[in-house]
């Protein structure tokens, strides 16, 4: 039950994101609807068709389906007074990102893949919904330029798999690695911390002028 | 028989009109094949894939590769008389969603998937190869704004689904089905018919100006 | 022994190049390491996934999985240095090419597939990771533009066919396929050959005064 509710509220803000960055690029209905789809579900759907596990999830998921829908339908009518719900869109999209690697993860120990694979299988989930959504809309995927989220999402996903050693209880070893996920990215957004840079000044300078 | 005849008509159709963009982007004579294919092919690899059918519904038809292949070649030679044939070439792609919509509801059933996703994956067979080839020319996917396309598939499905409640014969709802795309799509081109846009023109006007 | 020191060397030169062209983009240390991992993997990705072998290959195979994180992290940090092995990456990048092109038509043939899939599959498997890089880094995929290489991989593959009636060593077979690729490939660099344009002087003119 609980779960399930983090689930839905992750999945509303995800479909919302993907539909208000579909608006900004003027697309149709039609586009929307797919960009809302995307953002939720394209991580989940890459994971599953790289591992064999079809018809993917969210095909035998009606709940999801309608979710998505509802959400993109309510983000474009109510797009003017959506500002006011940033914060909460924030809180829930962070959210959203912990359930999301915690389920990746789950789902490559289900096929029996190694530690290093799962955690990219969870950071692929959480992550790859937003790289697809960029694809769609022509741009340079945002979380390979400043990605305090793909790094939330493997710090938790190895996280799991220390505990793993001293724990045994996979629901609480899920709930803290979430936890994790969670309390970097907020850390990370407050005090805006990014990766360190791999450029010195000159490089981005060369870059800008060119 | 005559299913396989309007098949073809419908590949050729989209073969062609993947290499005719293609070349627009001066590709190569590589390129060319390779857009002609994934516009062709494109639409039904992603659903095979989603679904699980594999090796996908392509690599055990040669027919259709050969098709694909003489298609593009045969856009690349007469690329300057092809103009002439645009009509043709429309009623064809026209013909061609129908019958892609009809093979992707009816590979949903097949698998056991809800009328929703099968709706889904019949629009995704009809118009996901044009978003690959979109996305492999580095366009945003044209169905996403301007789709008289997405809607006529969907109303298609529906009414598959709506009528299945009255006729038992499959083969006369996936015509009715087939039908409906058609009208639907050849009425929406012929009376400038769009999605009522859900911008308002102050919106349109300030994306203008960025 | 010697396929597989191959094969290492083939993987090191595309991740290097991946991470070469991300850091060009800008991206950070997340970016880099992916689209490392998208060049050295997405080709072979791609045909397991259209194919059916789940996992796909990869995820079982954490040599490669460490030798691309390597790599990216190597080219991250002797960036400056790296020009003067441009030479020797290109060097490698031929073999891998050679030997990617040879996996992928043995994976075709293990699934039954017709010659010209196969083909298809290894010229895929070779040149698609390339492919799947360009549109992560938002750019039309240069194969589809300049393309010595793929012809060179199509013709690789050809070989192996022709010379099936002959020879019944499929290890000969593909290792003559592979000098096939490697020999074209060099050939065509260094006399600058490439296809023959199927576009006339004023075609090109007229789009570059688009």
């Amino acid at each position: 039950m609980f779960f399930q509710f983090i689930d839905i509220l992750g999945t509303i803000a995800f479909a919302i994101s993907g539909a208000l960055i579909a608006m900004k690029k003027q697309m149709d209905l039609f586009g929307v609807l797919i960009i809302a789809f995307v953002t939720a579900a394209g991580g989940g759907t890459l994971r599953d068709v790289m591992i064999g596990v079809e018809p993917v999830s969210w095909m035998r998921n009606m709940t999801f389906v309608y979710i998505v829908i509802g959400s993109a339908t309510f983000a474009v009518i109510f797009r003017k007074q959506i500002s006011y719900l940033l914060k909460s869109l924030f809180l829930f999209d962070t959210i959203g990102i912990a359930l999301y690697t915690v389920v990746g993860i789950e789902t490559g120990l289900v096929a029996g893949l190694h530690p290093v694979v799962c955690i990219a299988m969870g950071t692929m989930t959480a992550c790859f919904g937003g790289v697809l959504r960029d694809i769609l809309c022509n741009e340079i995927p945002v979380v390979f330029r400043k990605e305090i989220y793909a790094t939330a999402c493997i710090l938790g996903g190895f996280t799991y798999f220390i505990l793993l050693h001293f724990f045994s209880d996979k629901n609480i070893l899920f709930i803290i690695a979430g936890l994790v996920v969670i309390v970097v990215r907020l850390v990370a957004v407050i005090f805006k911390i990014s990766l360190p840079s791999i450029y010195n000044k000159e490089e981005l300078q060369e870059d800008s002028e060119e």
